[in-house]
């Protein structure tokens, strides 16, 4: 692991996913740039000291000496180092797992994507939502031709704990996120408004080649986005809406998808996940449960526990690292990586999610105009 | 009454509002332009058989030469009549209740409503949603600083009885409203994203300068559009996004409206009107209930019956013709309306209305681009 | 109308649930005792100065006299009034529509109902949630076998609106709802613990053999209960549960079924009344709405609007007295009532209940023991 | 951990609980009576060989002959089984986590009691709905006066899939749950009753004085009760309901339970366990989320990630384990326990349920009738 010290947030997530399902064991890490403070997350991850790093060029190095070195890296540091770590650890011939967003240009994130192609490694995107058991339902529900042709698709992320001009008040999280030179041009669009773009896409399937965007910062004195509309045109003529907020009072994360089609509608909301409503055309709308005889395959397989028992974020994020280990396991056995699309995400739904956040900057720059969004998702 | 003849939807619930809580009694009508019918349907009302006229013209010459003659007029036909009657109930000196739209045109919009202005008679437009408590009480929630500076609204009007091509499969009222000739240029835009629009001035006070549409025919061989996309910029600086659709399989009148200020959040839907859901900054949410301790004096008054036995639309709907039976009753003492903005929607908000469906058609077929919106609510 | 004047809550209610339909005409009523105030009332609610009597007697001997005298009557009066009243309007050869409970006590409910049985007049029983159209559909699933044979039954009326001693507080509701002379032995269980039995009378058809209660007065200083506790065993093996209670902080008229048979499982809600849960035995929840395609011909017939429009009280109030008017016109016909049983409560279902309340209240006294509970619905 | 074979239901939950902090190594383990079957499952699980027995006599010595032997130990076995192999924990000097019941009868159970209070070891017991951050909210809620005196509890667990005889159909786990002598004398009642009873006693504190029950077989040919209705009487007057059914069609693991007293009420649900309703006297209920500001110093301390992504059952889970850990630190350093009360369940509480069960059953037995119910949960 590299980030993720002590006391981070999204360390911590990416630790309890890894560990949830016995699949993975945590040896070494750069936890932090500080030595000592590497050195005491180690410590207090139960890691061998010589295995706490003070860098991640040191770990590569270190680990790569050994006979039984790190086989994988989880990449949890502030945004912009994440291509440049991505890099050398794929240069250092080990898979990777890499929080969005690849980095902080598009340039750079198709560079990274390049390498990460040529390498034959394993690189995952912990588009986390994808891998909730009744959001792979939604998609087999799709795949399978239950909706008929999607006519339309209204995804929204709102959250509202940037309602209040954190970032000058001392909120560390506030500070980098609202930071351009930390996070990138993109606020709220590319912090969350991809995973909205990402789940419509990992549901439907459908390729959008335009989108118009208008990003706003409704809090005074904010330096990035924080509210953002989106409106997007699909390939085959269906239509979309993204709205992504962070001052959405009275919102925690409320992620919620709907997709329409011509033969049915089904709607999913991440707060309450184990449920899916599903209504086919002319017909009583269904509470589709986790765990329900009609359950997909793909949906089942990420299932732990019995219906009405609630499982949550960490059990989402706990499949895409069980997804991983999948792949990882058939990587070993056959060289290159045969896995199925759509396991988990990969290096080209990170792409994808740049190439989003990119033209919905540009379009919100010049006044909220259509642009061509080229391309769908695997390239 | 003109139009609503036996069997017709909107004139039934007309009948039921008005009758709902004893204000009005309906003594004449011309509810058909079949003389026969139109005696038939008067018969099916308790109407006095001379009192059931073949033509607005005769009803209103005949009732301006009794004694008893009628005082107020609803009128509930199809679109392209509106404006027509309207103006001869005006000129012959009577109120007016009239369904939205008030014209086809913008244009024929604007005449009316400068005939509605010198004529010194009230005029109604049944914007049935402002009716419901909650939203009142909402609205007084936001006017009284409750949320502080708006910032963003959302807005959501879907249905899904249109899904199919209905228009060609013998569907009276798919066949009328899909007919550009019958219903004017806007299809769902003008049918409900009015609705949602007006529903959201309504609530939050603020006025748009500029929108952008991007109107779609998702079932293929529809000549009007069933999916409305909308993104508005409001003179302070908030965002707003609607979103309007008749192809949403699943939803059957899902009107929800969300409101984001500096200070609180507020959420409501239509399908369940009796709750309010209401978020200060910082704190935990509230469900505010009709007839809860909280309420505000205008929407206690548009309630009936205590909480947790459910009102619902024909209630809201009678809460307009009670307001403008109070108005009517103030029109007789003082001569002229002196009702206080908002008691019911008047024909500005039905102006409103037509130009917000009329702007929105302009930049969907420019190709999806802003446009000013000029004017607020009362000009 | 005897009861109800101008400022009563359940008058109102029935003159409005009258008038939504057009099917009665309010054309007398001895509103009050007070002859001023009976006048005054009839004179708000429109009615001839001549008919508005100071006692029900009065009312009944100069209608007599009339030509066009009244047809029906609905007694609206404190419960202890019920029963005369009720007697005198049979004995006079009106129909009549009273509210429950029929007399004070059961001996008094017995007579009345020989009374009934012997005059050939409607005698209806306003249990009003049976008038909800997702309630009549639940009753035609489980008639239809949809649910197999009945196992089990749950069922909740929880109020909190005497959380506090309002009775010593000048709540005239609740004063005279907490004195054993006016509202008879039964507190909480009369007053909405017999609405909660009757719906589930009314839905399963079940007849229950044997009853256990545990009432309490929960508010210090309380006379009656406000809280009942009743265990049910049914003639078929089935077991039921019901709660009622009037100090549940935080339920306004939380009213609430769940029946279990061997085949499927149903829940409905009063407060969100358009929607009817529906689970198949190892399928998916299906959530019926009122119009959706799949509603019985009973469901269909007490809608007035399309789905997502909501209805409520009011509405289903109006379902009662659309069906008593039917029954009338038949009457008028056929000389005796043809009406098929259920379609509105009948004085069967107001006896039933008054047995109900008595033996709870017996079990309860007698410290919670079971006692039999003779009889069903039609004896 | 005795029990748990690869493919065992609990025992899997009981692993991914304990991994999911860090706070536990899975070391050893006599996962089946069968030797191969044990060391299969060991080996899956990424256990040394040496140390996957057959026996839970076999581990008992074997660890404690090792310098680096276990020191607590999870009992995941059948019912029957509990009581014995905790037995031996306990006099090996090891503390023990045990899934409910304590033991098949009362007797055994007072028995193990007695060992575990002399042993000085720790005992925790897994009643895991008391490990949800909001469940330990609304227990501090009550704690701290905020519904003031409690006057009703109404606690339901509902199920369904026991709706058919799935144990003569070869489900293993319909099997021993419906087998009287290896569930023992409760079936519902125990195996979810105990749960519902739990959780009440948890949150209010009270203690009951009597019960009486009526359970009963509602699948025909079903040995064990499949559906139980509870009525009880706590010492302070309130009164309480308690519905448990594994016949509930519908329901997966619908455990609710709502509370109400002279100051406020409190409503939770299971299936939704981030949200925790509570109404102050007269005021609008508020909607408690896991992670708003007001949130008790425990609830917050059982929390992992922010509002608004779920957390569920496995997180509720490993908080027993954590609170577990916790006190076999404390007990480390101070030779006995000084854990506060409620931080996990104790013996005390396992107690209690089979007291509670034992007089439900007695009850029920007598055709319903009161029983005393003796003692609290610290005795």
């Amino acid at each position: 692991m590299v980030g993720g010290g002590d006391g981070a947030f999204i360390g911590a997530v990416h630790r309890m996913a890894a560990r949830l399902d016995g699949g993975y064991r945590l040896v070494a890490g750069a936890f932090s740039s500080d030595a000592e403070r590497s050195r005491a997350s180690g410590d207090a991850f139960g890691i061998d000291a010589t295995r706490a790093y003070a860098s991640w060029q040191a770990m590569l190095s270190a680990e790569r000496a050994r006979g039984d070195g790190i086989e994988a890296v989880a990449i949890v540091t502030p945004n912009h180092l994440h291509a440049r770590i991505a890099r050398d650890c794929l240069d250092a011939g080990l898979h990777v797992l890499c929080d969005k967003p690849l980095a902080t240009t598009l340039d750079d994130a198709h560079a990274l994507a390049q390498a990460a192609r040529a390498a034959g490694c394993l690189f995952g995107v912990t588009y986390t939502y994808s891998g909730y058991p009744l959001v792979r339902h939604a998609r087999d529900l799709v795949a399978t031709g239950a909706l008929g042709e999607i006519r339309s698709v209204q995804v929204r992320y709102a959250q509202d704990w940037l309602s209040e001009p954190l970032e000058t008040a001392g909120n560390k999280q506030a500070a980098w996120r609202c930071d351009p030179a930390l996070a990138g041009a993109g606020g709220c669009i590319a912090d969350i408004g991809t995973h909205a773009y990402h789940l419509a896409r990992f549901v439907t399937g459908l390729v959008p080649n335009a989108l118009l965007a208008d990003l706003a910062s409704l809090v005074p004195g904010r330096r990035l986005d924080d509210n953002a509309h989106v409106l997007l045109r699909f390939e085959n003529g269906a239509r979309g809406m993204l709205w992504a907020s962070q001052t959405a009072i009275g919102n925690a994360n409320n992620l919620e998808l709907a997709v329409y089609g011509s033969r049915g509608g089904l709607n999913w909301r991440q707060e309450t996940p184990d449920e899916l409503w599903f209504t086919p055309l002319g017909d009583s709308t269904r509470v589709i449960r986790r765990g329900d005889a009609s359950m997909s395959e793909a949906a089942a397989a990420a299932t732990r526990i019995p219906a009405g028992h609630p499982e949550g974020y960490l059990e989402a994020f706990a499949n895409l690292y069980g997804d991983f280990a999948g792949a990882i396991r058939v990587h070993r056995t056959h060289g290159r990586c045969a896995v199925q699309v759509g396991a988990f995400p990969t290096i080209e739904d990170g792409l994808e999610g740049m190439r989003f956040v990119h033209t919905a900057l540009a379009s919100s720059h010049a006044g909220g105009v259509w642009l061509p969004l080229h391309g769908g998702m695997p390239e």
